[in-house]
């Protein structure tokens, strides 16, 4: 099977094996894992930040950012497309008592002046906005990239209305590699930040979030009662930092790819080879007459696996875990179902 | 001094107080309270639902009625500028775990296609949509009334994709007697509705949430956890039922004063007299030397009292307590402020 | 029918009725009801505190204190029977993400050493108790009075652990009466009281909370978001005030018909009369061959309505309504039932 | 050092580092990881479940449990010292919305009949009980372990209310070891059960949520909202089968040393040896000189750690990781600290 589903799917390769069977371990909620311990701080400093805190998803990375970000009863803005709003399953509510409050869903092409306005300040009857969320790259809008420079006015705004930045980095890998900016320029924009090992960099599991250490020091209660407290931990920052020593350079192949199969669906109308920037392949078949449902299945009989995000959106994603005989036979299928 | 902060400023009057006097009454948490019980099943009737229940405010009949039709961790999607996203002070998230996922803040000028586009069904890994909240007359949208064939249109869509439909019909009095649309017409078309009997009507205190026998049952639990069981409400319902009798025809004297006065101020360049169809008149400052706050302060200095809504958004409302004088002030001192 | 449910059942007098008429009244979400300002002003120094704040109901009071006292995360100790354990439907844990610890059922009957041992300090892994909840007079407790030396012990025990005392006074007129107490001396032992107009009082609706400055600022955004905030409240304000200058005394002629009930169904061995001190008489039929559902309905059957408090206990309690000729039918008809 | 804080400081044995290193793996949120799916059937299996589900904490696995046994706003009465109640942070409140209501603090001794009578069933105005939830064995009891006896009369008192029974078998296999009884008869006694294999299992990471397939599906939604959603998870769960092909019986090992440690200091009256059941030793300093945290700080400086579990409770616990020389030096550290 070609499995283009999402780049959650990357194994760990054989270096990363060894990485992770060698790691010196201990009890992490005693703090004593030195491996995880040791990668916490390389990844704070690796995004100019005092502290981060490892975790068991994405989703907890970002659950616990928010709670840290926004207070319970207090207001988030955040894109209506964004991960924290469309795929953590109403979290932000339901645990963080948060209000969302969304613009658009233009993915990475932030209209900062839009946004500037949304902000409610305090001293009104109305909820006073604590946080704004973006997300680099940005997953239901294409693994699109926001600008450094949009992203500059952003904190500028936030800054001058006295808002917090959060930071959804899932992907700020792609980001970082797509568009030549550091991850310490990127780090020195947002309040808090969350970043994932298991998605384009191929660690099994995990996930951190990054902050001031105040901020931290909260995160490692949050985290314990979301029950993301785990033990040996060692064992899987091992592999973190396995993947961000040997595979934030490679995503550029991944680039490449998802953009050959960008080209090479181009023509029947459904992704604009343009905005593929990342890794990810949004198929947009909304005056197409198969649905994303049907075209899944079509795709997933003839052994290629893709996903249907939206109704008539449907996703590729390029990977590690691609080889050249999976990348032919993708093009072929889709091209001949979308014929 | 002339109070246009709101309609909610409006005192009951001798009748009322009379009414009120000699109300019979009963415990309602026993739900034994005749005037009560009786009002409750007029209204439900006005609009064609099975039963009603009295809050004591209109944020705690929103607050009900989102509970009903949205589960927690479930999705609402409202305007960004709606009083249930902005004025309530985040219940919503916090006391009922639910998302708003929110289009623009359009004011009663929805854009049912796009509010369609946005419905997320189930069966995908983004959170499903349970319901959207609409609200008539709308608040911070300068009290403007959505037309009965855009709510049609809306109920269409809702129905096609199973999705639950309230109505924030505080100030729905407004539009029926702007409109001319029966509350029966406008009752058919949502799943549950509040209306607020403490803004223009008159009344001292109370609200309604409106829907099925089996919504209205839950009601009622919910309502005495969030503390609004009260007990011989038949005193109140009593003002209700005479703020209903006597009140709602001449709120069109109200929309005639807001008109008056939108349109003394539209040389300022604040406020387009043809947007004024009820009784509010919005001053939009975005293009003013004067914020909202500094315009309020000075108006109040001069006696006459207006609110600030945001930043750059001030708000007067007409009502049942103000008289000729107050209009004539109102007009000269904000002329004058303005000018 | 004579109606011994609760005390709640209490219709207002005609001179409370004639003070409601001609309240002077404002909108109090503005802070401009001059009778309801005054009235808790007035409330507050009856308990030597700095404010307090007029809720819908007694459930709001209590719930508002305890988000007070309690952060979200936070711990509660209270007994097993309490009210706001008890009968306000979860709303600590649901709408203040308050934990509970409790003691037993043990009513008025305090164990001041056993509650200390209960404490958890912060500084630990366990969760750290924040407050402490007492009953004064105990509803399912029937009536008991919590002598005020034991308030006082515990009162000290608080301050030595550093945690909040929140007291449920809805019915603490009742204690002050039966044990010869004053409302400042009550005052003085807690952080925040919740009190009731609308049970033994005699008033139709309302209760308070009480506090300091600070605590009832931030009350009044709680109350708002709960959906507690009312406009014209100085009518209901005006009876309350009309019931704590003419209704308090009288409590004790309520206390007297307490015991003379007990008194006559002693012989069924459901009740001993020594331990009715105040207005409610609990009958236990746990050695009984009807149990609180069945004598409840029977009761009924007989124009005779009392309460099932649970499967096997019964209740009973006097108020300012019930005439001789009740009482009469009351002691008659349960005597021949529980022979 | 001594480390004797937890049984949670185990590490990786060669053996199971090997199982973990070879592990078949793939993305566990798309369900494709073959080891945890193997893992969780065999899991549910051997306590005759029909499914269970690997989170990244004890503490997920039994907020999920939760969750599934509780409505939101609904009761669960557990043990004042339950690991639920205490060590969870007030998850359940704050994340569930669930009260609890506890008994007292006796550990595994369990007064069934007690439970039984705090029962309340639906029908009353109380909140009713949705569940009840035991811990096997039990922590802050000193490792007691509940009667296989005591848990059928409360499974009849459960089925007989009506309520739910969650067991919070954190450390369940010790109880397993200790009494004989197998995990198919503990299994058949609750609704829902959590296990840990990090504890005295040695695995270094993970717990798991067991149940119906009912629950378990809901189970898998639950667990991508708190965070716990993570992918190859099969790394994590082959170290979990090989900890319950290899660990389980060499548990009584680990009893035999707490219970000649609770001899050795048995001359001090900080413990009762007939007492110490399974690896737990809890030492009571409620009439000795040396507060907890004091004596963990002494006993450190000379190289043995213990745990601080309350003022004056202080806790051993043997694992695996503890060889003949910590146990002689903590044996002598402790008893020249106690004498």
């Amino acid at each position: 099977m070609a499995d283009l589903r999402s780049d959650t799917v990357t194994r760990p390769t054989r270096g990363m094996r060894e990485a992770m069977a060698k790691a010196a371990v201990g009890d992490d909620v005693f703090g004593d894992d030195p491996t995880v311990n040791a990668f916490e701080a390389y990844v704070a400093e690796l995004f100019g930040h005092e502290a981060a805190l490892f975790t068991p998803s994405g989703t907890m990375a970002n659950q616990i950012a928010l709670q840290l970000v926004v207070p319970a009863g207090g207001e988030l803005l955040a894109g209506a497309d964004a991960h924290v709003v469309t795929y953590e399953l109403g979290g932000a509510a339901l645990y963080g008592g948060i209000s969302t409050r969304t613009w658009g869903s233009e993915g990475a092409a932030l209209d900062v002046e839009r946004i500037a306005a949304m902000i409610r300040p305090a001293g009104y009857p109305s909820v006073p906005t604590a946080a704004i969320a973006v997300e680099q790259t940005h997953n239901l809008g294409g693994g699109g990239v926001i600008p450094l420079a949009t992203l500059q006015h952003l904190r500028a705004v936030a800054d001058a209305q006295g808002v917090a930045l959060h930071c959804d980095g899932a992907r700020i890998w792609h980001a970082h590699v797509a568009d030549g900016v550091t991850l310490a320029e990127y780090g020195a924009l947002f309040d808090t930040l969350s970043v994932c090992l298991s998605k384009g960099l191929g660690a099994p599991v995990g996930s951190l979030v990054i902050g001031s250490r105040e901020r931290i020091t909260r995160a490692r209660l949050i985290r314990k009662r979301m029950g993301g407290g785990m033990r040996q931990v060692g064992i899987l920052a091992a592999a973190g930092r396995y993947a961000l020593d040997h595979h934030i350079q490679r995503l550029t192949e991944d680039h490449e790819r998802a953009r050959i199969i960008a080209e090479a669906l181009a023509p029947y109308g459904v992704v604009d080879p343009e905005q593929v920037r990342t890794n990810l392949v949004p198929l947009d078949l909304s005056k197409h007459d198969l649905d994303a449902p049907t075209l899944t299945a079509r795709a997933a009989e003839r052994g290629v696996l893709i996903s249907a995000m939206l109704p008539r959106v449907a996703r590729l994603v390029t990977h590690l875990d691609l080889d050249d005989a999976s990348m032919d036979q993708t093009i072929e299928v889709l091209s001949e179902l979308l014929a």
